[in-house]
């Protein structure tokens, strides 16, 4: 209704993640004659398609007067090419933001509300600031279950759903935060060795050292459309693939960098983000992985206690069966941490190779275990016993295989070019290990971009440590992140607790 | 701890209002060896200088592989010149974030917890989205009267404070949310010239067509710094200048900005935000004009005794005297909405021209006789009345005009080159103003930037409308932003309802 104004498009390659954010000249005629103001948001067109974006203006010479420069977001949003026309305007008032106003005031939101906050958010439609708004408000005063339940399946709507006829269809999920624990391309291939039918999509890192999808990367090709994905399980009845090219919860992805940024975990939100991403998939059956420990997600009892309550009433209102199954989280599983060491550490549990990693090998028959119970496959406390059967005669190593193979050819995981090992100050017993910072000096050393790079523990609690003993060794692709994670061990020498 | 790398500092002239903001190249060593993904939050040092700045990556050619791009804000914290050598870190931890989310999880914050959070805020070290949750989380659980009154003695004590030994010291403050109402020219004029002292520190327009100090700079210089605004106070008793140059309660214009972008305004953070400013330009008794209506700020009587309520509570706990003076809020105040075309009605009222606006008169007088009052220098019940005396005898048309002079020399509101009327297209009554589309409609002609742009206003509510009478005139400095308005006002005909 307020004009409109021709400018041409230019790709700054700016990556603002989800947020869409377009750059003015301060000066140019667009800005001018709308009154356009930095942080207003601007109503982009190019054609039929359109992009809300947040404005940011330039006074200086990287960008001229007849150019929009457009993050990547942006950029995406509007599938333009380079020179494009484009107009902008004062974007139309958003009203779901009048839902998340009205929450902030004190009111719960029904239904239909979240029904239109979340495809709103999806649609780029929401500033970051006011994601952010939305979600600490649903933190501050914390959701109540009905509305966990509506914000669940407002997200599941907002995104496409995997429709597997009315199959037992079976799932896990770890909550998280520990680092190691790559149980999941394990569980798939014991559980789809015994039968079940098990289309597991995974998440890359988004802070985190490896996500199970960098992992399996190192051993297949992970990033599989919704057919090929439908034809591996067809025939190998399970498959491990990288969830982000399928849209399923495209808001969780959203919602989840941004309460990253703001270190942010309401409960609420958890079981929401999890629950819609596996009802999206499909999932009828779920284990969950509960790792409780001081440093890791889910820092004690009472918490742990909460959560589980608040996933088993939310799953059970969608009509999924849930088992939670909380574990010890006081130290990472596994040896490895980065996706090539963690997918060695997978590939010896599954050949069962004598120096595999028990608390892996463990761990991981034990979800399968549940999986198998929850599905029928297993009498109850029997279901641990057939996992391991399934390991041991070579059956689940074998289905591993030919889900790589089915999923485009097995990989070997990458070795590092650098290595240095670190060793103990001072001899006595291994009290702790802070999963935090153990993660962050794996990121430090290059995880998860540089494959091979991260973190091979070699000691666990209750260990005795002799002075100059190798507590881990850090692998590295660049000499430079090498001497990088060298430092940061040097300055944090208690990620290690030897008393 | 974890190194630093060289960088050469590039102003980008890009304006992210308080965020600071640092661009780099994704493929940079810095990025690479750091593991910096974007909305990293990133430790800047030039020297001795440090700034925390948001992260965002690059793909393109516009930044090259050793420049860090500065936003204006992140230039102006690090003081550098282009090519002076930056180098860059992950940003340490900010403790006082923790307390942030302690609130968002349920906890009071006490006095100590203000007290490191606002610092923090006004020196940087808050993302542009940390400041938006710490907002959300003080409104989604409102602030108690205590917090209110921690907040307020933080945010006063995180910047300057001036200090008149002991003086009463008058002021003004308008809850706004009305065009128009330009009052405090005519109150300071009034006051100062009945022997009150009133040295007023104004805003410029952050979302409405004008602040008091866009409209008083179109009649004499307001940027004067502490020194020239004692000079000028010492000298006449009072002065109207902008307050931004003397860092009254910075950490106001940090949340307010925010709190605009999300248009949320909750009570604690409205008193903390009024009553810090005041309290810092050393005021010790306050008027407080409160508009109520439908389309203003304050739209009810709860809401208006609500906020009446915790302005005097507060107010009272810092031994500030306050008198809350709510008001008709149903349409503009006087007849000018833009900087020139305010200051021209106030300078009609001044002069006591008897085409001058009486709603706006009558306001000025009424504020200003309820401050003598408070400040005992008319009984109960006379202080219109002896403010009226010192109108209407030119007392307070000479104080102006040596005000003005004192400030650095009285200027002639300019005048706006293109004019356009608006007729109303059937006769009636006029029942409405919508006071929100009314100061969007002055901005798409220009105002405040164009300073003689803005909305001449012809009737009242009230008034017997005929068919094609002139409702109101558009003036605009450039013909663009005069058909701007126009398509403006033709897609939203009832902003003024004629029934």
């Amino acid at each position: 209704m307020t004009g409109a104004h021709g400018l041409r498009a230019r790709l700054l390659g700016i990556d603002t993640h989800a947020e869409t954010v377009v750059f003015l000249r301060k000066d140019c005629s667009v800005c001018r004659s709308e009154g356009f103001t930095s942080h207003n948001r601007i109503l982009l067109s190019a054609g039929d398609r359109h992009a809300i974006a947040t404005l940011y203006q330039v006074e200086s010479d990287f960008l001229n007067c007849v150019e929009a420069g457009l993050s990547d977001a942006t950029w995406q949003a509007l599938g333009v090419a380079e020179g494009d026309l484009i107009t902008a305007r004062h974007a139309p008032p958003v009203e779901s933001l009048g839902l998340v106003r009205s929450r902030i005031f004190g009111h719960a939101l029904d239904e239909r509300a979240f029904g239109r906050i979340i495809p709103d958010i999806v649609a780029g439609r929401y500033s970051a600031l006011e994601v952010t708004s939305f979600i600490t408000a649903c933190a501050t005063k914390p959701l109540a279950q009905d509305e966990v339940c509506f914000l669940t399946r407002a997200m599941v709507g907002a995104g496409k759903r995997l429709d597997w006829h009315g199959q037992v269809i079976a799932d896990k999920h770890s909550v998280g935060g520990l680092p190691g624990n790559r149980t999941t391309p394990i569980v798939v291939s014991l559980c789809a060795a015994l039968g079940l039918m098990m289309p597991k999509t995974s998440s890359r890192a988004i802070t985190s050292p490896a996500g199970t999808a960098d992992t399996m990367e190192t051993l297949a090709p992970v990033a599989l459309d919704e057919q090929a994905l439908r034809a591996v399980v067809g025939q190998e009845g399970g498959c491990i693939v990288w969830g982000g090219a399928m849209q399923l919860s495209p808001a969780d992805d959203i919602l989840i960098r941004i309460e990253h940024a703001l270190d942010i975990d309401s409960e609420g939100q958890m079981i929401a983000s999890i629950l819609s991403k596996k009802i999206a998939a499909g999932a009828t059956h779920l284990v969950i992985d509960m790792p409780v420990g001081p440093t890791a997600k889910v820092r004690g009892a009472a918490a742990a206690d909460s959560l589980t309550a608040g996933l088993s009433a939310v799953a059970e209102a969608f009509g999924i069966r849930i088992k939670v199954m909380q574990g010890d989280g006081n130290q990472p599983i596994g040896r490895g941490i980065g996706p090539a060491l963690e997918a060695r550490d997978v590939l010896a549990v599954l050949q069962g190779r004598p120096d595999a990693p028990q608390d892996l090998r463990a761990r991981a028959l034990a979800l399968a275990g549940g999986l198998l119970e929850l599905c029928g496959k297993a009498p109850a406390g029997q279901g641990t016993i057939l996992a391991s059967t399934a390991l041991d005669d070579g059956r689940a190593w074998s289905k591993f295989q030919r889900i790589c193979a089915a999923q485009g050819g097995m990989r070997v995981p990458p070795q590092a070019r650098h290595r240095r090992a670190l060793a103990a100050s001072h001899a006595g017993v291994l009290e702790s290990i802070d999963n935090r910072r153990i993660a962050r000096l794996a990121k430090l050393a290059g995880a998860p971009y540089a494959k091979a790079a991260g973190i091979e523990l070699h000691v666990r609690l209750g260990d005795q440590i002799a002075a100059g003993t190798a507590l881990c060794t850090l692998h590295a692709e660049a000499e430079g992140e090498l001497a990088y994670a060298l430092s940061y061990a040097e300055a944090n020498p208690d990620i290690f607790g030897v008393t």
